[in-house]
């Protein structure tokens, strides 16, 4: 993927796009902006995975039944600052925002709270809400669950998802604090990369389809990643299962659907967003004040070369937004062209300026 | 560490020994129990490294006003379900306990409640307090934060503690899902190891003294340790970093002291302590249920050789639980030797009988 030819679009005709493309697809006309919006977002950030390019799966699955585009989402468990909300088979995007809207709002009062989703879909980069919760003045942590795809250490099927789990965290400064990561060693992007580079790749990386680790990125790639930090990234992708999926009353473990396999069926998908008000034992001037020693301390850290530098979580994404919302984003061709005959075959005005 | 001459003493015998020890340290009974306990508890569960061998260590603390032993631990910021206590430099077991008892006692009204503590000091595994949270019903997460130990790719100086994460999870069954881990690739221990075996250790477990990625055991035993999951632990070292330093009003960064170069020192450590009374939404039987369902699917899981199978995290702990509480706990004779000089200079009447 990242050797694929690419052209630049900007930002905003992107977001105009999606938004028309998702409102073909009977979406309303907020779900669709805020759905394309946090597309173009991730792409902003950098990551490409969870941007534009799966506008033609998702669009597929609106179309195919697989996401709801006028669900009925409402809350059916839970008391106090404790909930669980239905998704009702709608976009990951429009459940997750409602579940993490819900827990700021409950954190206002009882200064934490958690929400859980059941009969979702894929929700796309977790830094979306955790960074909705750091925009409020709030710790977020955004989590899913996923099909799985990571083996433990002998194992020769998957037994838990690459689960993401993202946390948002207020600075005040130029950007908050946002680390969001899946709980595989690595993505699977960068075996389709040492593919095509004729690279063997770490034994940690991955196994074949037999559960064997494996240097060759070919095997690796018909078979299965593995998790991040060993049998400690494998606990935390069970705990994120175990919130997302079990407490929750959703599903977990194997009973979750593909979002490419089955476009007609709803993923099920679960959600967990907790939102804490740090405004309940921190006030904002301190924080900043606190954020910003922590940064300039990280900053002055001594480093093997000259050139090098330390970075908080987020601060990279904020470096590629301001390039890309200057030059555009770089989307593949191969998406540009799926996307023009979408546009085609469903009559979206808008044009999809190339730079 | 991993190849010291041991001797087994029995948990209770080392319980009584212990207690009574902290009890010459003017540490109140009450205290002095669950210290000992939490500290045999850890051997129990096999977590040598974070159980009897720190005893002398902790008391050497006690006597030299490292340790409080006679705290005042109040809360001091917060409202709702959120609040921070100040430990006033009490044992890390005695703040991190309270600190969970008031989270657990607020989530039963609240749901979920969130407690930090500031000027505490070295807290032991994780692992206690988020099960503290289990037994209760509830999901535990207990971090806290270390002296800076680890390094950010590039770095010369450590950034971060490896500051662990634990988390606890009621199943009703035979043992609860904890999962307590560190936010180094390796601990310390596996270094020494590979010192006394001559042998090469992987690139991504440390580096020298300057920061350059090794294989040599002991230049990496005079640098320091790199982090699990690379950005990604390094990133939730940080998260747990904040959450237990900085939004508590607490220290953080390169703000501590150490535990064992600073005994007439409170280490000015801070902790956060999550629970999440999940009764809110599901019932006591539906959880066991689901566990159980968890627990089967993962046992089920086919393995490379037949030897093999899969473990929930906590079940290794159990397992060992119930061999040492048989068999002794295996203790160091150098530890042993220690606490008996210690028995005999502060007159421990308690025999500290090896089997």
């Amino acid at each position: 993927m990242e050797e694929a030819k690419t052209k630049n679009i900007k930002a905003d005709v992107l977001e105009t796009f999606i938004t028309e493309l998702f409102k073909k697809a009977k979406m309303p006309e907020k779900d669709a902006i805020f759905h394309a919006k946090a597309l173009v977002k991730s792409n902003l950030w950098g990551i490409d995975s969870h941007g534009v390019i799966r506008v033609p799966a998702y669009f597929n699955r609106m179309m195919n039944g697989g996401i709801n585009t006028q669900p009925n989402i409402k809350a059916v468990r839970g008391e106090a600052n404790v909930e669980v909300i239905d998704g009702n088979g709608a976009a990951g995007f429009i459940v997750a925002k409602e579940a993490m809207e819900r827990a700021i709002e409950k954190a206002r009062t009882g200064g934490i709270a958690a929400v859980g989703a059941i009969n979702s879909n894929h929700f796309g980069a977790g830094g979306i809400y955790a960074r909705m919760a750091a925009e409020e003045g709030m710790v977020g942590i955004a989590m899913t669950n996923v099909k799985p795809l990571i083996v433990g250490p002998g194992a020769t099927k998957p037994v838990v998802g690459n689960n993401p789990i993202a946390f948002g965290i207020p600075t005040y400064g130029d950007f908050p604090f946002v680390l969001d990561m899946s709980l595989s060693k690595v993505a699977g992007g960068k075996l389709t990369l040492a593919i095509k580079k004729k690279e063997k790749i770490p034994m940690d990386w991955a196994t074949d389809k037999d559960g064997n680790p494996t240097d060759d990125p070919q095997k690796a790639f018909d078979g299965y990643l593995m998790p991040m930090g060993d049998h400690k990234g494998l606990g935390l992708a069970y705990v994120v299962d175990i919130l997302s999926g079990v407490i929750s009353g959703g599903v977990f473990s194997h009973q979750m659907k593909s979002m490419y396999a089955n476009p007609e069926e709803p993923s099920l998908t679960g959600h967990f967003m907790i939102a804490l008000d740090i405004s309940k034992i921190i006030t904002k001037e301190e924080m900043k004040k606190r954020m910003e020693e922590y940064y300039k301390t990280l900053k002055a850290t001594p480093m093997l070369k000259e050139n090098m530098e330390m970075f908080l979580p987020g601060e990279l994404e904020y470096i590629k937004e301001k390039e890309r919302l200057q030059n555009g984003i770089p989307v593949p061709e191969t998406t540009i062209e799926e996307l023009k005959e979408l546009a085609e075959k469903y009559h979206v005005d808008e044009p999809l300026t190339v730079l």
